[in-house]
């Protein structure tokens, strides 16, 4: 029962991470092509939000791996 | 049964995290890219707001916790 | 059974808090991009909205916290 | 059985108060952007729109604590 | 089974009241910010309308109650 | 069993009402800002709308009754 | 079995006259801000279209009436 | 069981009808706004296209009532 | 076993045949109301496209109707 | 079980045919109201088109009719 | 049981060859109303894309048939 | 069981199949008629596009087979 | 169990890569088509992508040949 | 059981990787077509996206594997 468990938890985790940070990133990329002088802000900002978005789950990778040796 | 419950709740809390910082941050660099010289006030803006969206998936991650060693 | 009522009661509330969050803070961002002048109005009612929307998954959360202890 | 009915109430309830409250509050903040000089008008409005949208959650709510407590 | 059968009928009215008040309320804003000297007119017609959109989901929170203390 | 199918009927033209009035009254707001001459015309418009939209749900709000007394 | 079957004729009845209704009406409201000198034809058409609507919805809820009586 | 075929059969044509003919009116509708001279022909289409649309969905109710009285 | 099947059939063919015509008829007499003169053309097309529609959601009628007297 | 096989390929064939037919010829139909000199040209593919969409389908319901009859 | 997978797989590949087909088609009709001189070759390239789309659906039909056989 | 496990695969490799590859060469017929001097260049594109789209299905539909022949 | 299990990872693989694979293409032409003296460019970001994109749903496909020989 | 729990990690993770890549790898094509002298920047940052999108999923195949060989 644990397994579809830790299979559900990183499965919806990794879905999260990655709507979240496609978003992110390719409004970034959109961006940088309106004002390429500013790249380098946009860039910082974007690592920021990545690491915000990416913060709940890989708390929910964890729980995962809690999940899988118990 | 609580694995089950457990895998639930964190991975609808890492959704739920992930969209609404998603929204936020990517609003967030394309307010940037129109008005450069307020950006500081964005990212503050970002800041809380992203501290407002997980606050209540944090609590559903520590209900996940509370769960999983139960 | 009242483990897995917890865990839907908690996501469910963390996926409303975030959708309801994102949507107010980015528009917030938004209107702060294009009426400067007026962002400590605009944070302001973010502050109120956002605490009017997290009343009720507030109260979803501490039921769930109910349900965990029971 | 009480526990999950519990929280199925509690979880939708959290859900329709956040959709409501979330598109209400997010056109007040962008009609501000457009008409500052109305901002006290728009504010009201928004408390009492707030306030009737989350009549029926709050009754929601209500039973939900009724069902967990019986 | 009536508890299950009560949050169902609960939490489907605070959805369908909190979508129908919503979008009646974010546009009664909406048009105020477009002609602001007809607000008063809006505004009753908004109170109207949410009259006779609640009407049908207080039934069927009536009949919630009915169905609780069954 | 039937208490079940109670709150389906009722939860269901909760929805229904919600959904059809909300789209009628929200066009009607929008249509009286852009030509606020009419607006008795659009009111009056509205009533005889609402009135037949509800037709359908007040039936099976009726036969959610007769369910639930059965 | 019956009951739940009359529920779900009801239910699906209630939400597709709602549905075929909300979007005429309000299209009708629409289109007398637009023409406000054809509002008779409008109307006039207004009511044949709900007629024909509602014909198919009303035969569901005799069907529903039926099995609730059975 | 045959009730709840029934029950399907009356429910899903009531959808189908009502989503078919609300589109085709209040189309009818809008190009009556655009073109009134033409609102006889609109009409006439409008019928013959109502009547085309809803010949599957009188079938599967007379299929219904077959399912009803067997 | 059969009802159910029969009435699955009946009622996707009814929602296949009013979403397919929906769409035709509505396109129809929108481009009627752009090009009045071309209205006979329109029509055939009309009444060939509605016949070529509604070949397969007959047959799977037909079907139902073997299904319901086998 | 081959009934209820019988009934889903037949449903999903018709709902399958309806969409691709619904849109070429909605299609076709604009296009004639845009170019009406090459309406001939449009009709003939058409014709091909809708040839070309129904050959699965007819033969997804010729599989309901094998099984029909087994 | 292989008769529930025949019917799933034919049901499954014909919605997928009349979505793919459906696109192509009425893009291809859209695109001769905007250049006609080019008729011949849009054709020709819809005949190799429709060929290249059922390529797949045809073979999940013939494991329908290996299905229905076995 | 194997049976089931085959029709899924195949199903789901035709709809992505055609998903894909509809996009792709709808997308190309457009392009070809805004710029119809490159058309050789689009299909040319179109045909590696279509073998990179269609390699995983492909393999989706090998492994169909060996569940169909174990 | 395995068999299912095989279909479910190929089936979803092929949805994934299929879907990713579509969007980058007809995006690749698209832009070809508004700069064709990029095309070079394009096609070497365009490989690029698909490599990338296609090695999750490599693995998930070779995950599923693991379940089918286990 | 883990078998069915692997197969759902890799496909979720097949999907969340596939959805992040293809708008983030379509949106460096869309900006490489707006501005081509930045193109080394836009290509730079989509590699840095597309690893930092492909984290969580490889982690979840990962744990497909640990699922797998357990």
């Amino acid at each position: 029962m644990n397994y579809i468990a830790a299979s559900i938890a990183a499965g919806l985790a990794a879905l999260a991470a990655s709507y979240g940070n496609g978003h992110v990133i390719s409004k970034t990329i959109e961006s940088m092509a309106r004002q390429p002088e500013l790249s380098g802000q946009f860039r910082s900002t974007m690592f920021i939000g990545v690491g915000l978005i990416e913060a709940v789950p890989i708390i929910a990778i964890a729980i995962s791996f809690l999940l899988l040796f118990q």
